[in-house]
């Protein structure tokens, strides 16, 4: 964790955590990463037809942090489940967060050609493909954790999906993207409708993430809405730390064009409060979250406090 | 069913059929459809954020014959189940059907600015909002199912949503969309790749209607075998007589415009074969599909004959 500099004006969180010498954050990341991946390459195969397959692929293994897998693993973990009640559930949320990218680089959403330091899906694929890759990875999604998940009851399973789904739908990940396009450009938009937009398009599929860990895992009713209000709160920071990174950082440092939000003229967090406000903010987000773990064996919950400074401290 | 006039050659089976007064299948059609229709409006009511939520509805009650839905219904209903049982997947897979028809029509896709008759969603509510309007459905219906299925055990929902799942993803309907593409102008298709794209794009979700409605319904897993079969015929049948359609029928019989696929230069069965081949094929599958209901109780399987009568003989 050493590479992260603070994007937030208090540093001093970030240095108690790496004090620890119980939890190495680095390392459960990249191991974590490095089941998702292998889970990921084996799930979505290269088979026929090839063309849907390389472009659900090509977008899907592009690399990417995979912290909703990650929080999806932690947060079943944290309730006493194995890693591999939660796998494919874990898997699904990092392919629908991927089917959403493709969706909103779109020629007739976003207009993005670089994503992830790569030309996005449709500029290889093709805009149909690229539609049509991204419906399937949003089926496959549910098909992999009807039929992938094991050691779990059939009740739990149900209950997950019906959480999964509703992350994504008009009452998640599509309100967000939906009212965010129509605020574009508009001058009146206020913070309640900015954070309807983040808690919509960033923090309901982090929930998701965490809630379904949650389920699968075996945790109780309070466990689970204990950990739907810490994603919550690290969902809503990661769109703040969006905003903040993407005024304050280049395209190179990135990953993806930097400046869009006041290329479109997009409300953001920096733009209606300014940066210093943000980052207080941003900080308050943050203690929220750590809040929701207080109940919960500390050592248990290391990898999601850690998860929680990662989100507010990352630098992309 | 007395409006309905042959498209295929010979029009004893259907004669014969419309002779027996044990089954009104125009009252039982209608009743049906009103049923999904009343279900589909509370399932997706007008609520916020309204512009995405209008978009769904405005193509999902845009009318349409129900078929999907009814077959899932009367699946369900063959096997010993109520219709509570299959009511929501029913809705689900018209969802499905709805958001592939959305998606299809994008300028990206098939570039149609007109379907049952009125103008296609991007049309009316733009290509981003039609885009996530479809994406939304398709979570939607997921989520329908998981949600509001009740007295059915949730290992039969599990079941039933990965089937569902399946039937959309890149070995369902999108793998035929995919191919379907790739073969527009392509001079060397053949009857296998033809035979690969209608089994996907149509058969696929028509086979997941049925199999939904008896796995739902508490079926045997040899009688849901048995109906997937049925449904596998007379979701190819489907779209042979679609395709004969397209080249017999004028755009305001059909609804939506015709000859499309010969200018979009689509490989199609009377192109292959000429249309009186194409009628001789679509009576096979017609007998194959019945021919799987034999073992059933023929007064309950009489909705499951009408449909597969109606798919052949429909004219649009």
């Amino acid at each position: 964790m050493s590479s992260i500099c603070a994007v937030l004006a208090k540093e001093e969180t970030l240095q108690e955590d790496q004090r620890k010498p119980t939890f190495d954050f680095k390392s459960y990341m990249l191991q974590k990463a490095n089941s998702v991946n292998k889970a990921l390459d084996a799930a979505v195969s290269l088979k026929e037809p090839a063309k849907i397959h390389e472009s659900m692929r090509y977008s899907l293994l592009a690399g990417g942090k995979r912290v909703r897998p990650v929080l999806c693993l932690a947060a079943c973990d944290l309730v006493g489940g194995s890693e591999s009640m939660a796998l494919p559930a874990a898997c699904a949320v990092e392919m629908i967060h991927t089917m959403s990218l493709m969706h909103d680089d779109l020629p007739c959403m976003d207009n993005d050609d670089l994503r992830r330091g790569k030309p996005t899906n449709h500029i290889v694929f093709g805009e149909d493909v690229a539609v049509l890759a991204g419906d399937a990875l949003l089926s496959f999604a549910f098909e992999h954790v009807a039929v992938s998940t094991i050691h779990v009851s059939p009740l739990r399973i149900v209950r997950a999906i019906g959480e999964l789904a509703k992350a994504i739908g008009a009452e998640g990940l599509v309100a967000g993207q939906v009212v965010d396009i129509c605020s574009e450009g508009l001058s009146e938009v206020g913070l309640e409708q900015l954070e309807f937009i983040h808690v919509h398009k960033t923090a309901k599929l982090l929930e998701g993430a965490v809630v379904l860990g949650a389920i699968l895992g075996g945790g109780t009713d309070e466990e689970v809405e204990k950990l739907r209000k810490y994603a919550i709160s690290i969902g809503l920071l990661f769109q703040v730390v969006d905003d903040i990174l993407d005024v304050t950082k280049s395209s190179q440092e990135l990953g993806k064009t930097a400046g869009k939000d006041l290329v479109a003229d997009k409300v953001t967090y920096p733009r209606l409060m300014g940066i210093e406000k943000s980052r207080e903010f941003a900080e308050r987000l943050l203690n929220e979250a750590k809040d929701m773990l207080a109940g919960f064996n500390q050592e248990k919950a290391a990898p999601l406090i850690a998860l929680a400074n990662y989100i507010a401290y990352r630098q992309n």
